[in-house]
């Protein structure tokens, strides 16, 4: 799929990016790769939308000059090509409001560079956030376009659901592109939105004004800013994004033997947590017996969290933690975090310590299916550096 | 709940217990727990009737003295009170077959001892097994007992569907008991069985002769054996295997404070593999450069198993496995293991080595949520010793 119109190749396809908040901590500048910065991102159950991480694959795309003419365009095998303004999606459909965490698959990559180098933005834990989405089921959608409701029923159907976004390759002009399963947007609890507010606001420009894809429980990189096609088919999307990025390999895995085919795209996001305070290498005073820490849990999946463990010696030893959830979350459909803390009881340090002492906190997450956090980045190393869901770990120190 | 008839105390409760295939390796007798010996356990895509492990609470049942009058009472709130005989069920909905693994909570238990003790049977890595499932579906059911298909969208229905066994204490009379939460008895994808066949036979008597529950995806202390009550609530089973065990805790909670209501129930699986070949300890000659290892993988949730690493260095490198799958799963119902096998590399032994080499063999599964299994048994341990899925461990040696 081409983009509808090529840049003039003399044109700077960077010059109509949007401000950003300056808060946010830049991965990369053009195409604009920004993450909350550490404190922040777990202060509240609900991120605001100026400080929420921003992952952009391309430029920024250009507004629609006249709004009232924007198009959706849904179509497809066994769909019927339809047409819908931004005003029919709001008023031929109904409104729904579902409050889901984003995580770029990416986050927490940083610390996988201190197992192997790996390929991508250097994001550490803020590369998550979590928003009240606001749009139309796109089950809802579908329907409108003739999509049988038991499409998944059917052997020889349509398999996928694609998504096209406005922004393009300035050199190639290639779409930003990706697909799901057409289970999960066919499914009447998965709640697959098609959101054009956030938090109660219009989307902004970097987060796909006037439209965008929001897939509850899965990575990221398939909730499709600046939505303008969907498309039904047999065949997953074959764009770069779902082909030959955003899939998960074995540490043994690397770019000289990596069969991109072999793996399957990630979806589903498995069970993660991070600590957000204290940040790394904070100093506490001489004597200090416990301090507070705090941070964020997720999983994938509508699982929700039961449970964080913390620890202040490494993972040897573990404390109980308190978790605040976005109240209203149905059975099965948690698809916002679980914000957690603790007052954290520090070991004591040997009598005949000199020096700092330092100590290593670390949190895992339990999801509601069981799966719990792989202790280290080690085994869940893989070249392209996703989904590093490992134990998360802060080193600290004591006295001075 | 109690049970229909109350024993006489005098009689033994456990003299009608059937017999069992000399093969099977029994944990505890009165009642029989006994597992599929470790080579057999993952030597074929199905599980054979007389060597799947056995799993009982308390005695095995009576069978109907008279079958054409046993009968299956269904009823509970907003549902309406209705008894199905064998042969309604047989005749009066659609047959369903299912192929689905069957695995112990507590399998690979005896892991966990080596961290802390636990409490409950000693399984190794044989309390799984996996089956064709026939029966009918529970939806089709709780249907006919006027369950509103909408229910689960009800804020104040029934949230979980009861199971009764027909197997009672003989000292209490409490009848072994269960639920699970109505989004999954109701839901068309999730394949909730009541089954009257195993592999194509009636159900044998250790099995739930003449009807169990299979919930595929889930522990299998829900899939309830001998089942003769269904009931809708608003209440979880308030049964011991539903409050007081099969529940999940920290490393840190020990049985002088555990909080038992502060844990859910276990329902989906974490993903999890084992090594089922070579055994441990087993010594291979002197200069063997490769092995064969097998074993089984699976998931909870009708999560497929995307890839299983091996190693033959106690985790520090990992060497692809090639997958073996039951053919014809739907997407994301993926309820039946995956085998895997390799032929192992082994490590070259130092130059000035002496005596024989030990090798660590380990295994680790990723799912289609990216969820892979924790790197220590450590970090999973709980009190009860359920769900261990840690990284499995073979050690063997190499040479003498
Ligand atoms: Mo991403
Ligand atoms: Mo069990």
């Amino acid at each position: 799929y081409k983009g509808p119109e090529r840049k003039d190749p003399a044109e700077d396809p960077w010059k109509n990016e949007p401000a950003r908040h300056p808060a946010l901590v830049a991965r990369s500048n053009n195409p604009c790769n920004a993450e909350t910065p550490g404190p922040v991102v777990a202060a509240n159950l609900i991120t605001s939308n100026d400080i929420f991480y921003v992952r952009n694959h391309l430029p920024v795309p250009p507004e629609p000059k006249d709004p009232a003419r924007w198009q959706l365009s849904v179509g497809g095998e066994e769909a019927r090509s339809t047409s819908l303004t931004l005003e029919d999606l709001k008023t031929k459909f109904k409104k729904t409001t579902v409050t889901a965490a984003v995580e770029c698959a990416g986050n927490r990559r940083n610390e996988m560079k201190t197992v192997k180098p790996v390929r991508g933005l250097d994001w550490d834990t803020g590369a998550i956030g979590n928003a009240n989405w606001s749009g139309v089921k796109l089950r809802d959608v579908l329907l409108h376009a003739g999509v049988d409701p038991d499409v998944c029923d059917s052997l020889d159907g349509p398999r996928h659901v694609h998504f096209l976004g406005a922004d393009s390759d300035p050199l190639t002009g290639n779409v930003y592109a990706a697909s799901i399963p057409i289970e999960l947007a066919m499914a009447s609890n998965k709640d697959v939105l098609l959101a054009y507010e956030m938090n109660g606001e219009p989307l902004s420009r970097d987060h796909g004004a006037p439209l965008r894809v929001v897939v509850p429980g899965v990575v990221g990189a398939r909730s499709v800013k600046w939505v303008t096609q969907i498309v039904t088919s047999r065949e997953e999307s074959d764009s770069h994004w779902q082909q030959h990025d955003y899939k998960g390999f074995s540490p043994s895995v690397d770019w000289n033997n990596v069969d991109w085919s072999s793996a399957p795209a990630i979806q589903e996001a498995p069970v993660t947590s991070a600590i957000t305070a204290p940040s790394a290498n904070t100093q506490v005073e001489q004597g200090t017996t416990t301090i507070p820490v705090r941070g964020y849990a997720w999983s994938g999946g509508g699982r929700d969290i039961v449970r964080v463990d913390v620890s202040a010696d490494g993972g040897a030893t573990w404390q109980g933690t308190q978790l605040h959830k976005v109240p209203g979350q149905k059975p099965g459909r948690a698809w916002a975090w679980t914000l957690w803390e603790a007052e954290v009881i520090l070991p004591t340090p040997p009598a005949d310590s000199k020096g700092p002492q330092q100590v290593c906190l670390v949190c895992k997450a339990t999801d509601a299916s069981y799966n719990t956090q792989p202790d280290s980045v080690a085994g869940v190393w893989n070249l392209r550096g996703v989904v590093n869901n490992a134990w998360h770990r802060v080193g600290i120190s004591v006295g001075n």
